[in-house]
C-alpha cells in the first residue's frame, strides 16, 4: 500500500491515523483525548483554567517558501504556549484546528505535525483535538492552548500601579531581523552565514515561548501586571499601561536592543524604531513594584532569563520615549491586522 | 467620526472594541475574559473539561452567498455545541478564532459575531476570547468550546455494547435537502416557498445543536455510547461501532427520513442513500442498553426531542443495512476533506 502523496487525496481519517500515530498516550489527566467529539480533561485542584486561541495563515504569519515545515507547526504552538505564559500558567494541553490545501504533500503535513508535538513534548503538552479541514485558500493553524495557574497567581496585563519598573526579557527585534535575513538568503538563513544571523532567523522561525519564566515569576508573586510582546514592545507598553489606567515612561538608551538588528541597520536610532515596532518576538514584559525588583531578578536568574529594566509606569495617562531626558516620537505600533 | 466600511481598513482594536461592545460582562467563574492574552476561567466543582474546535471555512462549509451573516456566526458555534452535547456536556465558554479576507464589510462582519453571540447567549456560553487575522484566502471562523460533565456522565463513543439499541434524535436528510433548496432559490429559501423548504434551509444554514438532549441522557445514565453526525449517519454508524470494536445492523425502514427529502426525491431508495451519506444534520446517534431504552424515551421526553430506533449493535464486526431482511450496499459515507 502506496500512502498518498498530496493531502487532497488523502481522507480525513487518513490524516488523524498520521496524527494518532504520532502523539503518544496522553497522560493520566486526560479522560478522552483523539478520536472522540470533544476531549476530557480533569482539572487540577485549586487552580483556573487559562484558555487562549492563535491562528497562523500562510501569508500571513509565516511563508512556506521561507520556512521549513517543522517550525510553522513549532510556531502555531509557540505563540499560544507565550499567551499562557503571560498569564502565569502552565500549559497542560492543546487542540490543533488545521486548514488544508489539496496540493500540500502529506510528507509536508507530517513534518508541520512533527515540529508542533517535539515542542509539545518539551512543554509536557498533550495534544488532545482538534480538526482537519480542506482550505481553498492558504494553509492555516488555528491553536487553542489550555493550561492552569493559582488564582492567585494570575498575571494580568490590568493590575500594574504607578512607581512600578517595566521589565522585558531576552532582546527585542531580533525576529523582525531574523525575517529580513530568511527574505534575503531563504530558510539557509538559519544555518548561517553566522551565528548571529542563524540565531535571528531562528527567533522569527522557531521562537522558543518564555513558559517557564512566566510560570516562575507567577509563583514567586513578584510582578504586578505582565504580557507578552507578540505585537511589538511599543504595542505592549502601551496596551499594559492603557489597560492598567497608568501611562508610562520607557528609556530608549535601555532598551536590549539585538544585535542582529545592528548588523542590518547600522543607524541604531533606525534600529532602536524597527525593534520597537517589530512584532513575533515572544518576550514578555513585566510591571514590577519597586520592592519586588531584587526578588524578581532572582526569579528570572531562576528561569535562566535576562531581564533588563526599560522605564517606569505613572499615575498620569500617556506614554513617552525618552532619550538623553528628551521626549522622541514613537514608532508606529506594528498593527499587524492592517500590514 | 465615520466607521470604517471594510475589515481592511479597520484595525485589529476597532473589531476587537466592536465584539467587547456586543458581549456583555462575563459571569462570575470567568476572572479574565476578553482583552488580555488568555481567559481565566474557573472549573465547576466535580466535574471534568469538555474541550472541542471546529472550523468553518467559506466555500467547503458554507457559502457567503448562500446563507445570510448571521447564519455564518450561528453554525460556527453551533457545531461546536453539536459535540459538546455528544459528550454529555453543559457548555460554558467559547473562544472565537477569525479570519477575515480584506473585502468583507464591517457591518457584515457585526451580523456574522451577533449570529454567534446571540446563539452563546441562548445557551449561557461566554465569549472568552479570541483571534483575530487577515485572510488572503477565504473567511474562516474557528470556535473552541468548553464545557463541563461530572465524569462518571460522560458520553464516550467508545463504551457501546452488543446488544443495544441504536437510537437517533430528530430527522436524517435535512440540512442536505436545505443546501440543494439555498442552491437552487438562495438565501431565499430560508423564508419559503413553503414552510418544508424554509424547515430544511434553516436545518443547513442555521442548525440547532441537541444541547439539552445531550445533558439530559446524560444525567439520566442511560446510554452507553454517544456521538454526533455532524459526518452523516452512514459515518457516525460506522465510527460508533467500530470505535465500541462491534458491529452493527441498521433498518432502512425505520430511518427517520425528513419530508424535504423526499420532496426533491420522489424515489424513496435514491432519498435514503441521499440522507445515509448527507453531512450537516447535527443529530445525535445514542447506543441504548435494552433495559435503559424506557429510560432513555423519557429521557428524550423530558428534552421535547424526537429519537428514533434505527439498529442494533452486534458483536461480530461490519455494519449491514437491511431492507425486508435483505442487506444492501451502503452509501459511501460522506468525507468531507475529499468533497
Amino acid at each position: 500500500v502506496t500512502s498518498p502523496a498530496l493531502v487532497g487525496e488523502a481522507g480525513e481519517h487518513e490524516l488523524l491515523a498520521r496524527i494518532r500515530a504520532r502523539v503518544g498516550p496522553p497522560p493520566s489527566f486526560v479522560s478522552v483525548g483523539i478520536g472522540d467529539d470533544a476531549a476530557v480533561v480533569a482539572p487540577e485542584r485549586h487552580t483556573a483554567d487559562v484558555l487562549t486561541t492563535d491562528a497562523l495563515v500562510d501569508g500571513v504569519h509565516f511563508e512556506r517558501r521561507l520556512v521549513p515545515p517543522r517550525a510553522i507547526g513549532h510556531k502555531a504552538l509557540a505563540v499560544n504556549l507565550s499567551d499562557l505564559a503571560a498569564m502565569g500558567a502552565t500549559p497542560r494541553v492543546a487542540l490543533l484546528s488545521l486548514g488544508l490545501p489539496r496540493e500540500l504533500a502529506v510528507a509536508e503535513f507530517d513534518e508541520v505535525l512533527d515540529g508542533l508535538v517535539s515542542l509539545a513534548e518539551r512543554h509536557h503538552v498533550a495534544l488532545v483535538g482538534g480538526n482537519i479541514t480542506r482550505s481553498d485558500g492558504p494553509l492555516f493553524l488555528d491553536v487553542t492552548a489550555v493550561g492552569s495557574v493559582r488564582p492567585r497567581r494570575i498575571l494580568k496585563r490590568s493590575t500594574a500601579r504607578a512607581g512600578d519598573v517595566l521589565f522585558v526579557s531576552g532582546t527585542v527585534g531580533a525576529a523582525a531581523a531574523g525575517l529580513a535575513w530568511l527574505r534575503r538568503l531563504g530558510p539557509a538563513a538559519l544555518d548561517g552565514p553566522d551565528a548571529e544571523v542563524a540565531g535571528a532567523a531562528a527567533r522569527h522561525a522557531v521562537p522558543e515561548p518564555r513558559v517557564r519564566l512566566g510560570s516562575v515569576v507567577a509563583r514567586s508573586r513578584v510582578a504586578s501586571a505582565c504580557m507578552d510582546t507578540s505585537d511589538g514592545l511599543a504595542d505592549a507598553v502601551h496596551q499594559l499601561a492603557a489597560s492598567s489606567r497608568l501611562g508610562a515612561d520607557v528609556l530608549l538608551e535601555s532598551l536590549p536592543l539585538d544585535p542582529a538588528v545592528l548588523s542590518l541597520h547600522p543607524d541604531p536610532a533606525e534600529g532602536l524604531t524597527l525593534a520597537l515596532g517589530a512584532s513575533d518576538d515572544y518576550e514578555l514584559l513585566f510591571a514590577v513594584p519597586r520592592r519586588r525588583v531584587r526578588g524578581f531578578k532572582a526569579a528570572a536568574r531562576q528561569a535562566g532569563t535576562l531581564v533588563t529594566p526599560i522605564g517606569t509606569l505613572r499615575a498620569t495617562a500617556g506614554v513617552s520615549l525618552l532619550q538623553d531626558g528628551h521626549e522622541r516620537p514613537w514608532p508606529a505600533g506594528y498593527v499587524h491586522f492592517q500590514s
